[in-house]
C-alpha cells in the first residue's frame, strides 16, 4: 500500500472542479491535486494557477496516462463520464466520478466492469452522504429515535445549473431531475440502508425556462422502497433567492427536519453588501442568508478525505459505481413514468440513450380504465 | 333581508362543533348558536351547557324543522352530510357543511340541487381559505410578487383524527387524503383562481396504523391544473409532535413560505407544564411550540363571519357546494390513481360509493410498456 | 349606562391616528370614530375622508366640546398630551391617551386628578398588553410553566420614528427610550403583576443619527423589581431591515421566546415586489418578512375593544393613567441613570422638565472609589 | 523550528480536557496529546485510556518536567491556572490556558512575564474566536456590510457549570459572569478590532441557585468601547432546555444574527430518544434541537490547529495572555460595578483577590444626587 497524500488529477475546470480542488486543499495530508485537464484553451492553465497545480493538459487521455497520478476526478459534462472513466481505469488509475455516474445503464456497467477488471476503485462522488447535518439525522434514525422510518424527503432547488452545458440535453441527458434528483435518490437510498427500489413516479415539466431548454426545470419524484417506505424528492431549476437544500424524516416514533442552507445561515441585512452570501444568491444587499464553512457543511472535504482513505485501504468505500448505477436506473424509470403518466416498477429496461428521452419521446396521456 | 345575528343550529357535538361554536362566540353581532342536535344521549345537552345554547335535539330533523334557526352547520360524520343538508334545505334553512362535502358526487349534486331549488345557500366550510397567513400569501401572489406561479404546495399532518369514527372507512369514506387533503386541494384551487384540474396522482398507504384502520395514513398527491401549474399536497395521520400546516408558493419571480403553527408559535421550554400548547401536542413539558389565538389564526371566526355576511347578502359566498364537489371529484381521482398506479385525468367517473374504495378495490401493479 | 358603540373623537391625523382609526373600523359594534381634530390645514379633512368621519376640527378644544363624542383619543405630540387630556376630562369625555402619557410627573398627576374629579376614565393606550402572542406568554407564566420568573426581556427596534416631531426633543421629550422603552417597561411591569420598581439603569447614546437629533437612538435599560426580578429593555432607532419586536421570559422552571414580526412572518423572495411587507421595511423586493393581520397581531383592535368595554363598564380597565405615570417615572430615572452612570433607586424626584434632560444635562463620569 | 505534530500534555481530566483531547484527535498532523496529569486517583488513567495517551501523571509538575512535551494545556480549576502556567513556562513549555486566564491581574502579569522571559508562548484558549459562524459575521463586518458597527451582543446561557468546583467561589473566583462572560467580552473585543474598553456596568445576582452557591447565576453586562461602540453580554447558569449561544451585530448599515446551537440544529421529535442532542439538554425525547459536528461548530479543532501552527511559527497567535488579562480586568470592573451600582471606568484597580469579591464585599445602594 502506498503512503502519503493520494495524488489526483482533475478532469474539468468549472464549478465542480473548483469545489473539489478547494476541498482537497483543506486535507493536504490525505490528498493533493497534481494535474488538471480541460479542453478549452486557457481554462486548465488558469485553474492550475489558482490552485497551484504543476501539470496541465488539454486532453484528458494525457492526464490518464500521467504516471504521477493515482486517481482521476471526473467533473466533465455527463456525456463524457464513461469514456473518461474507462481511460483512467485502463491506465490503472482509481476513478472518482461526479454525479450522475453517466448517461446509460450500459455505460454504467462498462465503467463498473472496466474498473473491476483493472483493479481500481470506482468512487461515486455524492457529497450529500458526507453532509454533517444529514449524517446527524441518519445517526439519530439508526439509534431508533424515530422507530420505523416510513417517509424520507429531500428537496434541492436553485435558479439553474452552474455550467451552461447542462441546459443542453444532448450534453447533460436530463434536467433538474438528473442534476439534482440524483442527490435526493442516493440520499434516501443510503439513509434507509439501501433497500430495493420497487417503483418510481415523477411529475415534471419545463415550467419556467422554455426559451432556454427542453429539460425539466421543476420535478417531484415519489419512490417506493421495499419494506413499505416512501421517498419524496423535489427539485427545481427555478427557485430564486439562493440555493435550498432540505430533508425531512418521518417514522412512527418521531421526525427530524434539517435545512442545510437557510437553516444554518446568519440572517443578515446589509445596505452596503459584502463578499459572498450563498450559492446562487443574486445579491448581498437587503436581507440575505449567508452561510459559513460552506464546503464543510456540504461535506466536500469529508468526501474527498474519505475517498483518499478508501484508496489507501483504511476505510471501506461508502459510495461506489453500483450506487451511481442504482440512481441512474431510478432516474430512467422516473423520466419514463413522467412520459407514461404512471408509476414504473423496477427493474425498468430503458428504451432510450439519454434519461430525459424517456419523457420527451412520450406524452403522458394515460387511458384510465 | 333579515337583520341581526344569523341564528344557526349545529348538528354534531364533537371537535368540529366545538370549533364552530367557539368561533361564533367571537362574533356575537354576526351569528349566534341557538340550537344543537346530537344523537348520543347527553352529548347535545353538555355541549349546550358549555356554550349556553337554549334548544337541544337528539334528532337533527327536529333541529332542521325548528323555525327559530336560519341555517344549520353540519359537523357530523361524512356519511351523514348529504341527508342532513337535504333536510335543512327542504326546511328552508341555509346549509354550512364541514369538509368533505359528502361521500359521492351524486350526493354532491343532490345537495347542490336541493339547496338551489329551495333558495338557500350551500356554504362549504373550509377555514383554510380564511387563514390570515395564507391570505397574505395569496394577496402577494395576486399583486404579482412571484410572477407566474407554477407550483403550490400545502402540507397538513398530525397524529390522527380527533373523532373515532374517522378510523372507520365505512363512516368516513377515506383516510388522511380525504380528511386533510381536502384542505390542500381547495387551497390550491382557490389560490390559483379556480383553474380546471387536468390530472391527479396520489401515492398513499397505511404505513403506521394498520392495526387500527384500513384507511391511508400517509399520502402525497400531485395535481396538474390547466395553465401549466402543479400542486403538491402532503398529508399524514402519523406525524408526532403536534399538528403541522404549511404552504410553499413558487413562481418564476419568487416564492413565499408559511408555517401556520410552529411558524407562529412561541418556542417554549417548561419543566412544570401549562394548559395547552397546540392541537395534537402530546405534552406541555420540555420543548413545545404553543400557539396563540388559535382559532383566529386558523381563520375560523373569519369564516363564520363571512358566512353570516353571505347569508345576509352583504358578501358574495367565497366557498360553496360547487367547490366542495370539485374537491371531492379530485379526491375520487386521487384514490383511483393510487389504486391504478397512474395519473388519472379529469373528469373521472367514480366506480365506487366511497372515495377510498377506488384505492382499496385495486392493487397498483401497472404494466409498463 | 349608555349602549351602542362608544363614539370617539381622534386628536391627531398621523401614524398613530391611522392605526387607531383602522383598528376601530374592525370593531364597529364596540366603537366608532365620529370626529377628528388636527391643526394642520387639510390633514383632518383628508383623514376624515379616508375613514368616513363626519365631524372635522382644526382645534382640539372644539372636538372636546362636541356633545356627540363620549371619549377622545390623543395621538398628538407628547408635549400636548396633558392639556388635551385635561380639556377632554373637563368636558366630561373619557380620555384614551397614547404612550408616553405626558412629559412630566406633575402633568401625569394633573391628568389623573382631573379625570378622577370629572368622573371620566383615563385609559393608557399601550397595545403591547393586548398583543395575542405576548398574552400567551403571560398566560403560560401565570399557569406556572416557568416556575418563578426572574428575567423578562423586551426589545423593540426600528429605523426611526414615524413622525418628524419625534426627532425634536423639545416636542418629544426623549428618544428611543421614551418612544419605544415605554412599551417594554409597561410590558415587564404588567407581565410580572405590577411589582414595585426598585432601581433603573440605562446605557444610551446617539450612536447613528447625530446629524438629525440630540435624542438617544440606541438604548439598553435594566430594571430591578421587588422580589428579585430583573427586566432588560432594548430599544433602537437605527435597526435596519424592518421593525423588530421580541420578548424572552426566563424562570427557574423554563423559558419562552416570542418574536412578533419576523417570527410570525412569511419568509418571501420577490423579484417584482408587492404592496406591503412590514412596518419600516425599505423594500418589498429580494428577501422580506411580510406580516399578516398586522393590527390584530399588534393587539390594536383588541385594545380599543377593551377600552370600549371599559367605558361601557363591562370590563375593568387594564391599563390606566397610573400605569402611564409609573412608566414615565421609570423613564425619568433611566435617563438620570444614563447621565449619572449609576443605578438610580426609585422613587426618583426628577430635576428637569423633560425626561431626556436628565441625561443631556449631565455627563456620565462617575468617580469610582 | 521543529516539525511534525506539536506534542502536548493536558492538565486536567474533566469536561474541558475532554473537549481538547477530542478536538486534537481531529487534527493528528498538527497536534497530539502525549501526556495527561490529574491529581484524583484514577482520573488521569481513565482519561489516558479513553484517548490512548501513553504518559500519565498525578502531579502536574511532573508533566511540566517531561521532556517529551512541547506545550501544556491547562484545564484545571481557575485558582490553579497561574502556578501551572508558571511551572510549564519555567520548564520551557508553551502554555495553552483555558479561560479565564487566572484569578488576579497580578497573576496575569506573572504568567505573561514568565512566559516571555522563558521564550514560550502564552496562548489564551477562547474557542469563540474560532467558531466558523461567528467568524463569518466578523468577515461580513470587516467587508463593510454593516457600515460602522455600534452594538455587539453576545449571549451564552445554560443550566449550570459542568464541573462542581465552579459552584465554589473559592475555587472558581466567580459565577456565570466569570465562566461565560469571559467568552462574550473577548468576542466583542476581538470582533471590534481590540478597541480600548472605556467602562463596564454589570447587573447580576444569584437568582435561582441560592441554596447551592454564592456566585452570580444571571448577569447582564454593558461595555463601552472607545469609538462610541457598546457591547451587551448576557450570561446565565439557570437557562433550561440546553445551552444557548448567540450573537447580534448592529451597524448603521445593517445587522446580522447568529444562533450557534438552536440556530444550526435539526428540530427533532422523538418518542424513543437517541444518543445525544446538545450540551446540557436534559433529555432526547419529545422536541429537541440536536446539533451536528459540535466541536467543529464551536471552533475547538480550529483553535488547537491554530495554536499548533502558532507554536510552529506559521501563524501569528490570535489570542494571547494579553487578551486574557484584558478580559479579566473587565470582569473585575464588572463585579465592582455590580457591587457599586454604577458604571466603572477602566483602568480599574481591583481591591480584592477574586473577581466576585468586588461584588460580594459591597451592597449596591448608591446615593443618587
Amino acid at each position: 500500500m502506498k503512503n502519503g497524500p493520494v495524488r489526483v488529477g482533475i478532469i474539468g475546470s468549472q464549478f465542480q472542479a473548483d469545489g473539489h480542488a478547494s476541498a482537497i486543499s483543506m486535507i493536504p495530508d490525505d490528498m493533493s491535486v497534481v494535474a488538471v485537464a480541460s479542453p478549452t484553451a486557457g481554462h486548465a492553465q488558469s485553474f492550475a494557477d489558482r490552485f497551484n497545480i504543476q501539470r496541465v493538459y488539454t486532453d484528458y487521455r494525457d492526464l490518464a496516462a500521467d504516471p504521477e497520478i493515482e486517481a482521476g476526478i471526473i467533473t466533465a459534462p455527463n456525456s463524457l463520464h464513461c469514456e473518461m472513466a474507462v481511460a483512467l481505469a485502463r491506465a490503472g488509475k482509481h476513478v472518482i466520478c461526479e454525479k450522475p455516474l453517466c448517461l446509460t445503464l450500459d455505460e454504467a456497467d462498462l465503467m463498473i466492469e472496466t474498473c473491476r477488471s483493472n483493479g481500481v476503485m470506482l468512487l461515486y462522488a455524492d457529497e450529500l452522504l458526507f453532509t454533517p447535518k444529514y449524517q446527524k439525522a441518519k445517526e439519530m434514525a439508526d439509534l431508533g429515535a424515530f422507530g420505523k422510518v416510513h417517509l424520507v424527503k429531500h428537496s434541492e432547488k436553485h435558479s439553474g445549473p452552474h455550467s451552461d452545458w447542462f441546459w443542453d440535453v444532448n450534453r447533460s441527458g436530463g434536467g433538474a431531475l438528473l442534476d439534482l434528483g440524483s442527490h435526493g435518490i442516493v440520499f434516501a437510498y443510503w439513509f434507509l440502508g439501501r433497500p430495493k427500489i420497487v417503483s418510481v413516479y415523477s411529475q415534471l415539466g419545463t415550467y419556467v425556462h422554455r426559451e432556454k431548454t427542453k429539460a425539466d426545470d421543476e420535478c417531484v419524484t415519489i419512490i417506493e422502497f421495499e419494506g413499505d417506505v416512501m421517498a419524496v424528492i423535489e427539485n427545481s431549476w427555478s427557485r430564486l433567492g439562493g440555493m435550498d437544500d432540505r430533508i425531512e424524516i418521518y417514522g412512527e416514533g418521531g421526525l427530524t427536519l434539517a435545512n442545510l442552507l437557510m437553516g444554518n445561515a446568519l440572517p443578515t441585512f446589509s445596505k452596503y453588501g459584502f463578499g459572498y452570501a450563498v450559492e446562487k444568491a443574486p445579491t448581498t444587499t437587503g436581507w440575505t442568508y449567508p452561510v459559513f464553512d460552506e464546503l464543510w457543511n456540504y461535506g466536500l472535504p469529508q468526501e474527498v478525505r474519505h475517498f483518499a482513505r478508501a484508496i489507501r485501504g483504511v476505510e471501506a468505500p461508502l459510495c461506489t459505481g453500483e450506487d451511481g448505477k442504482t440512481v441512474l436506473a431510478a432516474i430512467y424509470a422516473a423520466y419514463a413514468s413522467a412520459g407514461l403518466g404512471r408509476k414504473v416498477l423496477l427493474p425498468y429496461e430503458p428504451t432510450t440513450k439519454r434519461p430525459i428521452d424517456e419523457w420527451l419521446s412520450r406524452t403522458a396521456r394515460p387511458d384510465v380504465p
